[in-house]
């Protein structure tokens, strides 16, 4: 399979970038593609409010590395088959997602409430088409316990942006690549650390509470308070002045967005 | 991409195999797991009502045929971009079908309401999850006025049974397949007729109304009444029993169900 196009996102780690793409509507992405002929391919999709996107899982580490069985963030450490997951390792290393189509721009598709990193492989759009994507009228859907809570309205933690964070930001908003304004970017925060996008791992094991974080061509250092369910951004910076823009840079693909080297966590 | 399974259908050419999963709720297929442990991949799955299967067109006659534009049998002969339809014939010969998880049975998943034809190879299975699978409440869908009519209530035709023909599939029912009873089959061959399974070709441009088709292991001929809006099936055969058994097979893979020799139509 050859990619059509390759995501640009403003999500530049797998760090932050949201589990479900419900979580973050204003996350902002966009799509330029590459198979030939672009503009006759991409004919008539404008009529469509919402498209899938199938990709390729690119930042997963290890090649054939997939497991039998998987253990999903929402099931805070149980295990459960891979099939029964949406966890990037999978036999074939092909995910799935929805995402809101904005507009059409030539060869390129704006979207929103996207859970993509950037430089993602796309292999094929297909047009959310209700009747053939959801189950019929009145058949009932089911899901495991640990997932009906990812149904229910989530707990979402109270995000605080200090003055000198927002005025950071309002300073940088000519650097911003994905959102035209910092009030779109400031939105997206929001909701990326409201939904408490830590590991498992990084909210139990790891001292400290400083969370850090790159969206778009910023680097975002917050702090998450446990007790009262409060994550609080205190500093908003551009990544290409911080260290990370020096580290190593450990994706396939850069897209058009400035990035630095902070490891990346897993994502399941 | 190494398929984890092959799809055992009651579909066994693209002849009359609905054009999505919501028309025929009583169509019946299974899968059986390939890849290594499959026992534990699909731990925890009989949870979920409704599961992704993403599968290859393994029936697309050339390689590398995809084109810019495409003609939906919806849009009665009018063109779109591949992007913007469903067809087959895509860039990656990629597809994504929503079907109902009626029970897990050791390695093999029995599904319903299911679009796809026999041998299909199935290179994942995610589960049908509404939060990231739908538009969020309140972000509205939106999609052309060619496919507005396939989200309302299909006029269908009305399928008349003979009493031969349905005498015909009591006494053949110890061959079927897929189905369990002939009451079962006879739903299914009702959902599919009702929904005019015929191409645009077919309709306008072959003589004569006699429409042939194969479901599980039986060949059933009908024939359309385009004034009345009426569709009569009048006889029900043994597959194993006529002309279309000794033909030659022109698919990748047999399954388990008997089939016949019937030229394969194109579905998009």
């Amino acid at each position: 399979m050859t990619p059509i196009g390759q995501l640009a996102s403003c999500f530049v780690r797998l760090n932050g970038t949201p589990r479900n793409g419900g979580i973050c509507p204003h996350a902002r992405a966009s799509l330029t593609l590459c198979c030939p002929d672009p503009l006759a391919s991409l004919d008539g999709i404008a009529d469509f409010s919402h498209v899938w996107l199938v990709f390729g899982f690119h930042q997963n580490k290890k090649v054939g590395a997939a497991k039998p069985k998987v253990a999903p963030p929402k099931l805070g450490g149980g295990r459960v088959g891979v099939f029964s997951s949406r966890a990037p390792y999978r036999p074939n290393s092909i995910g799935l997602s929805l995402a809101r189509l904005d507009r059409v721009e030539g060869a390129t598709l704006h979207l929103s409430g996207l859970d993509l990193v950037d430089g993602t492989p796309v292999y094929d759009i297909k047009p959310y088409i209700p009747a053939y994507d959801s189950p019929r009228d009145g058949d009932p859907t089911r899901l495991p316990g640990w997932l009906e809570a990812a149904q229910a309205p989530v707990q979402q933690l109270r995000v605080i942006i200090t003055p000198e964070a927002r005025h950071q930001i309002d300073t940088l908003e000519a650097h911003l690549v994905a959102f035209s304004t910092a009030d779109e970017a400031v939105l997206c925060l929001i909701e990326m650390l409201a939904s408490d996008p830590r590991s498992v791992y990084r909210k139990t094991k790891c001292e400290g509470s400083e969370y850090p974080l790159i969206l778009d061509s910023l680097h975002i250092i917050s702090a998450f308070d446990d007790t009262d369910r409060t994550v609080t951004v205190h500093t908003i910076e551009l990544l290409a002045d911080t260290d990370y823009a020096q580290a190593p840079v450990n994706v396939n693909n850069l897209g058009s967005i400035d990035r630095g080297g902070e490891p990346i966590s897993g994502k399941s």
